[in-house]
């Protein structure tokens, strides 16, 4: 290539990053294999769907596409603010945690600044940290946990910026109860901010997140409708933090990034109690029988808090590799979890029926395959 | 405040930064008016509307909304590449102009980097630059035009990495055709990049776009479906560039960042080219009776290629912020340019007949009121 065909050059940490995607999504993998998928129980979406309330909302904003959607997202922190018991200003909208995350390690992460988290947890959040030159610090996961000592302990060697914990956690579906996350918050260096993704949170049991105190200035809770509310293509999350903290991301934000459809979807699904509350239910449900599934069929389901279940398919990441892989060619997308030893189990999100159907149809198929080939 | 009451500290960079947003929304306005506008002609938005194809499309795509949007915008991207006649390996797909440029400062400044751009050209650009430490430098619009030769001749001058200009122009309305543009593309030094930012084309004379040669490496288009296409409040914007420079954008990208909704509405809108004529027609004859408007009140509309229309309230900008403030003051959202001397004019989104007639009603009284004021 001549020199005139070269593009300008990136900043030298854009040119060392690599080329990859946090992940495959699901229509990549259909294009890939050219044939849709029988069960779409890979990405952690809730197959049962958004409110009704919320798919006339949104139905109904659509008309009223033509106005740039509120800059402030006023109405829908509103409503947030008084489910949660904190004040507007404790709560911050944006694109998806996956948005907020971006924006969060750019306000508090420069080059060099150590971020500690598990290894093998939310890979979009490491996206972001290597994203804005922040070195990445992995502490194991304990017993299919992340283990909060570990991290506060890595924390505090490293002066870390920030800590994260997912709870529910991803890709393990498994929790800690709010005693021992408020012990955490409360262990955090008063220079570390402690990242509490509860992606999931609406799927786990009472008990599971800590009392909301807003006043507390290094912790930030990420919250989305992606999961329980069933609206992962809708792209809004939020956070809620300190009002300091909030503040800082009007500083960087995308100021109308948040669409009319989106804020009315939202607002219209935080108000439909009942369709959360059934949701869960059906969730619960499902996780049960996949839990069946797996035993009929030799495996141990791993208990979850959240929207799927870590299947344990034995010993090392072969066998799991394979039972994925003749899924996938069986047209079930699941996925399984990047490192050892959480790597030696697939993850299986809930689905409805028919989903839960195909998946049982397929499993034995898949394991006869990978024994052949894996064994 | 004790020290235990202090957020984690933030970069030294985000630190430095102000707490000003770019733009006050519309509906932050009317929130501290306590009323709804009358005419809403201040955010360049389309009240023409979306496509009715659009319209169903994303009523239809309300529905699948439980699914994450193709992290590839793959159909959209396709569609596009067909349109301009590129590749869809020359395009990237955003939320919205405002999220692209946010993403290519990213990739292209650092701390010190220059950066050049018109004083007075838009201010989400500058908001972007600043807030990943880039320098700014700008040069002064003439004749009410951004002017290509000074840009070049400032970013050969500071070294600059970016160098920004709008065709058409916003806040003036003004352009050049393609040939000057073309021109610019062909002077601009090779460690520059060219930002051409071309919102507001699809209103502008054909002869405006130079033709599109995506294996230049030093230009960037920009376009959006916020304005012709009438989505300001769906978040879709696209940029066209060289494919190394495309491909950085995954680097750093949200990768679901475009929903599902958005992602279907843009896609019906781009097939319905019958709306597009039909808008851009309209907008013609709005852009006259603005001007028809302007002139019956002793005032002079600039000429126009965009929805938008500057009319000049005579010298300096007292009288035009006293209009503003009397036109506000009837709940009729229009807006002013930021710097002199262009702002010695408000600018006057296009609208359908019932807003013009509210503007023409309105214009009178606050020419009155600003005459008692500020003359």
């Amino acid at each position: 290539m001549s020199q005139e065909n070269r593009i300008p050059p990136p900043t030298a940490l854009v040119a060392s990053l690599p080329a990859t995607v946090p992940f495959v999504g699901p229509e990549a993998h259909m294009r890939a294999s050219g044939r849709p998928f029988r069960a779409r129980l890979g990405a952690n979406e809730s197959l049962f769907g958004p409110s009704p309330r919320a798919v006339a909302a949104m139905a109904a904003a659509a008309q009223d596409v033509w106005m740039y959607g509120d800059s402030e997202s006023h109405d829908l922190r509103a409503a947030l603010a008084t489910q949660h018991g904190v004040a507007p200003e404790n709560i911050v909208v944006g694109e998806g945690i996956d948005g907020l995350l971006g924006n969060l390690v750019r306000l508090m992460v420069g080059p060099g600044d150590a971020v500690v988290t598990s290894d093998g947890a939310y890979p979009t959040f490491n996206y972001h940290v290597a994203g804005f030159g922040g070195v990445l610090h992995k502490v194991p996961y304990r017993d299919d946990h992340e283990d909060p000592d570990a991290l506060l302990a890595r924390a505090r060697a490293v002066g870390a910026k920030l800590v994260y914990l997912a709870n529910p956690d991803n890709p393990m579906g498994s929790w800690h109860g709010a005693a021992r996350v408020q012990a955490m918050i409360d262990a955090t260096p008063s220079d570390t901010l402690l990242v509490l993704d509860e992606a999931y949170v609406e799927f786990a049991p009472d008990g599971t997140a800590p009392q909301m105190r807003p006043d507390t200035p290094n912790v930030i809770r990420m919250r989305t409708f992606s999961k329980g509310y069933g609206m992962a293509g809708l792209r809004v999350g939020y956070a809620i933090a300190h009002r300091d903290l909030v503040a800082l991301f009007d500083r960087v934000r995308n100021h109308f990034g948040i669409g009319r459809i989106a804020q009315a979807g939202a607002l219209a699904a935080l108000k439909d109690a009942d369709h959360l509350a059934d949701v869960r239910a059906q969730v619960a449900r499902a996780r049960d029988t996949l839990a069946d599934i797996a035993a009929r069929n030799g495996l141990r389901a791993l208990p979850s808090a959240t929207n799927f279940v870590a299947i344990d398919c034995g010993n090392g990441d072969e066998r799991a590799r394979a039972i994925l892989g003749a899924l996938m060619a069986q047209d079930i997308f699941v996925r399984m979890p990047f490192v050892a030893p959480q790597n030696r189990c697939i993850r299986v999100s809930v689905g409805d029926a028919a989903a839960l159907d195909a998946f049982a149809q397929a499993l034995p198929v898949a394991l006869r395959k990978a024994g052949q080939t894996a064994r």
